[in-house]
């Protein structure tokens, strides 16, 4: 006989705050979870079976998944040989090795889109600066690193030939910058018999500075043909990788309507927080329920939403101190979710706030409300 | 300067179902638990700082408290003496221990209804057996232990004389029989700076055979004027008592619209569980604030709902094997709350199930269907 969902324990590679709000909901299907993560003081560390080890580092990896029945990621920076070995051992990795080995290199990446006919923007892979100095012509354009970018690291926008002494000196990629008009995200699911699931796409307003989520607003604000469309394209990416889990979809919605996938994230994402609280069902249930091969949850949204990334605030760095929490508990429908790190530094995620309101122009103005009255400094 | 609500530690004399998603919450706030509770696999075990310890031993409790800057219960029955000790030593200790007192002996309790005026139905205070069958003309009544009753315990009807030979032989009450029309709870919330928030009222519907709640129904369909009129009295009791934390008061409503207080208790309960995900502030989440004096959060309804204790089932007793948990994962708007107990035994509170409908009909036809699907047994 089979085990049991109860009876099996399932391996995270990752603690952060993703990994966290995955135990969080899984405590209501009453499952066993074992965490590895580098920081003895990750997010996840005070929840039972913690092993502190490397995440990209094949004996760590290897050793940790043998306890383990199942293993996910909440981070793409991990070391898919060992996972790959695991899997060979009979073990369930989802989402699959080699699935997060193409997501991890950018170049991989893209060349999937191209091969697949996903639309996304033109490209030139380039192996470092001298290389990327003769493309002089393709700008302007955004220069990524094909590995380890993560949270506004590794991206960056040259605007010119004046620019292109900044160019990464590594392998990546050169993409013909877009113009949008919206960023959005859709997160697909897809269990191991082959069900997906499919939510609304949500709007991403990304801090200048920073380079990373500020604000979202679910459900986006477009045309239903364009929505369809992004769907479809959403649907297209994770039933051409058959990948199990579930994948973030982040796309550009040009002035002209049209649709380009920028990147995918095959694991809870940023870009779904809003969905514990505004969507029937979370992503974080969602993505257990993928990998556990379980029916897929209900997507719908329940109330429109806004998502507040709280990050650290600039110029403090120590032991983190939330201040202005009581401003925002005495909003009705805010959702205030905190990451448990102990130290705070600019910009770091220390948290989010979910909005629930109707009313779209009260929603971007709660949003503003509370970051303007939360913010996390330290105590020195 | 005073801990920020990150750097208190939280003790929770219990570590069962309640105290499980209390936690489950606090992540949220990123709170610090530590938990007591004498079986060393119950459903908090696999939380850190879980201490195994008796919680009506006024050391065990006492060291446990040690330990802790403020102290809740989700259970009871502990150890009063001890949390009045830690309370003069200067901890927090809500809801406060000579509150825990009053509402552990049900003779206390039903005093404080009649001296303070709050309607309740008619009583005889007895010693003992012998006492009870001096009022065989009060009867039919519900004959109540004084102490320790709980979840169908310690309660039984005697209808009429003949059944008098089975009136506890032990201090306890013999209160009017209440052929009421519907039984309701309705939960309030009180922290230290005296603000209260109120919930609205469910419907309870009671398992003939095992006297516990089976389904709720929220909210509760009656007329307004009875609604209000039982808001006011559970808004009387806390502010009464002047407890802090939060406080379910159950309440009979008779076929003539009276409104009568049956009991109450001074934690979360079974009859908020449904406020997990169909009210803006959840039962756990209002305790918390409440205990913390933070801001009381909203306590509207976001949709209506329909709740189903996930019981043991007759005949099995063993290690708990979960059937028919995927018809309900296929349902829309369906919440399954496993509390992962290892071990059932008939009528053995196991999960609940939570469901969002509008149409009333619908969700009771969902809850049956809940019922019919979700059987807990045991692996042999």
């Amino acid at each position: 006989m089979p085990k049991s969902i109860q009876e099996l324990t399932i391996g995270i590679l990752g603690g952060g705050q993703l990994g966290r709000m995955l135990i969080q909901s899984g405590i209501d299907l009453n499952l066993d979870f074992h965490i590895l993560d580098p920081d003895k003081e990750a997010p996840c560390h005070n929840f039972s079976n913690f092993t502190q080890g490397k995440l990209t580092d094949y004996n760590a990896v290897l050793e940790f998944g043998k306890s383990c029945d199942v293993i996910t990621i909440e981070i793409e920076n991990v070391n898919t040989a060992a996972l790959q070995q695991l899997a060979n051992q009979g073990k369930k990795v989802f989402p699959q090795p080699h699935l997060i080995s193409l997501i991890q290199d950018k170049c991989l990446q893209k060349t999937f889109f191209l091969e697949n006919n996903i639309p996304t923007a033109d490209v030139i892979f380039i192996k470092n600066k001298a290389e990327a100095k003769l493309h002089a012509k393709f700008l302007p354009a955004v220069n990524k690193l094909a590995r380890e970018g993560y949270d506004g690291r590794g991206v960056q926008v040259i605007k010119d030939e004046s620019q292109m002494h900044k160019a990464f000196d590594a392998p990546g990629l050169l993409e013909k910058y877009i113009d949008f008009e919206k960023e959005i995200s859709i997160i697909v699911a897809r269990n191991e018999q082959g069900e997906i699931a499919t939510y609304p796409a949500v709007e991403m307003v990304f801090h200048k500075e920073a380079n990373l989520v500020e604000y979202l607003f679910s459900p986006a604000t477009l045309a239903q043909e364009v929505l369809s469309n992004a769907e479809k394209i959403a649907q297209q990416v994770i039933e051409t990788m058959k990948l199990v889990g579930i994948l973030a979809v982040e796309m550009f919605v040009t002035k002209e309507g049209e649709v380009l996938v920028n990147e995918v994230a095959p694991r809870p994402h940023n870009s779904g927080h809003q969905t514990i609280e505004a969507n029937v069902t979370s992503q974080y249930q969602q993505h257990l329920r993928a990998i556990l091969n379980l029916p897929l949850g209900d997507t719908k949204i329940i109330q429109p939403s806004a998502m507040v990334n709280i990050l650290g605030e600039p110029g403090y760095e120590g032991n983190a101190v939330y201040n202005g929490l009581d401003d925002v508990l005495k909003m009705s429908s805010a959702y205030v979710h905190l990451y448990g790190k102990k130290t705070t530094k600019p910009f770091r995620k220390m948290g989010h706030v979910t909005l629930l309101e109707d009313n779209l122009d009260q929603l971007k103005m709660n949003a503003l409300y509370v970051k303007e009255k939360l913010k996390v400094i330290s105590d020195k």
